[in-house]
């Protein structure tokens, strides 16, 4: 059995400062995230950005990376959940660039952490290569949105950008940018054959903006009872890229 | 101005019974159900199933139900939210039986109330004429469930059955039982046609149980990233019910 470090202090100077991350500008300015559990601690791993990690139990020691033994009121005082496990991660925050594949989701100004990241998860479902989001969306290192993402948060380029020189970028390379809205929108079925595509969904409330639809190609809905106002963003996000995705082949 | 009955005392004996409607028991037994804020309470006001409400302001007063004049410290006590609005309903819970429409949706053990509420409310946008849940389901009147819903709760038949008898039951009445699996299932494409059918949901984690899906007619998955583990349930059914609905023209 290795030496392990070992902290069992609440105050310990390195639990503080790993605390402080909770805070979304404390881990941009540090790069770093807490991972809370064993499945997320393991994709992290998986894909090479996991620096360190705290457990409670010597068995879960992981190969390659910081190894911290802990007690189980340090995880508590790290962790956000009720019923926190017994290990937490520490992640690098990679910053990446704009990978141009077929599909890239436009996110202007999505605000609740549970909607954001099962866009994410269902995003990397539908082979989306990149995702933009506006300055107003939420902080997607939140933990909550690292949690619905199930992992697919490490595996897709998640990129901050203004709305309107992202679209600029994207005609100029050749996609059809589509936005979303529930009026002066065509149905989706209107659309026969797509190739290259961006897909702009808005705010829970507010939908997308005005500027940014008029800048888009196209605006499109999804045909759906007439008495309901609207679905969920992220259940629209679902149905748009699997139709869409479609139409490509 | 209307002479309205006050209550300030967080111990007045009306307002611990209503603190009671917090547990799923005692909501089924009394057949109540609080409901949090505006929105929801006129949705309810507007559907009849309104019984009661809770006000700080006196301008908050709804005429043909009982209205009472509360302090915020009641309806915090009541509420389940961080931030309170200032109004809080009570709502009757009416037992409705099965409406036989063109599309029938069983779930068979949601257990998150956030996904659970989200697909109520995509069921509704995509004329789903009743919800059959299996026992091992959350119950539908949990706040969050409700919350998620945005009021179409009030609009959907939602019964619970046994699974196995559902399905005979729909089978009896033609209707074309779907399930959905990740594995041993084919493609929606391989669908051509639609008219009645049943679409069958399963448990977040263990998905739809084996003794359905063998009492099933097919089983059906959705196309996508092999990479990718699973869709969330709610953003599988909101496809599911896109495509076949699509496939009924």
């Amino acid at each position: 059995m290795k030496e392990l470090l070992k902290i069992t202090s609440l105050t310990n100077s390195h639990i503080k400062e790993l605390a402080l991350l909770a805070n979304s500008k404390e881990r941009n300015a540090k790069k770093k995230v807490l991972l809370e559990g064993e499945h997320l601690v393991k994709e992290a791993y998986g894909l090479g950005v996991l620096e360190e990690v705290l457990i409670v139990d010597e068995n879960d020691y992981l190969d390659g990376v910081n190894n911290i033994l802990v007690t189980k009121d340090i995880i508590k005082k790290l962790s956000t959940t009720a019923t926190p496990q017994s290990i937490i991660g520490i992640a690098k925050i990679v910053d990446k660039e704009i990978e141009f594949g077929n599909t890239i989701l436009l996110l202007d100004g999505i605000s609740d952490p549970g909607n954001l990241g099962t866009i994410v998860r269902t995003a990397k479902a539908f082979d989306v290569s990149s995702i933009i989001l506006s300055s107003r969306s939420i902080d997607i290192y939140n933990e909550k949105v690292i949690r619905a993402t199930q992992g697919a948060i490490f595996k897709m380029p998640i990129i901050k950008m203004n709305m309107l020189d992202a679209i600029s970028l994207l005609k100029d390379k050749g996609y059809l940018v589509l936005a979303t809205a529930l009026k002066d929108a065509s149905y989706l079925d209107s659309i026969d054959k797509v190739d290259k595509y961006a897909l702009v969904l808005g705010n829970e409330a507010t939908g997308v903006s005005k500027e940014v639809i008029e800048a888009s190609d196209k605006v499109v809905k999804i045909k759906m009872s007439e008495n309901v106002e609207s679905l969920n963003v992220a259940i629209a996000c679902g149905i748009c890229l699997y139709d869409l995705n479609n139409k490509r082949k």
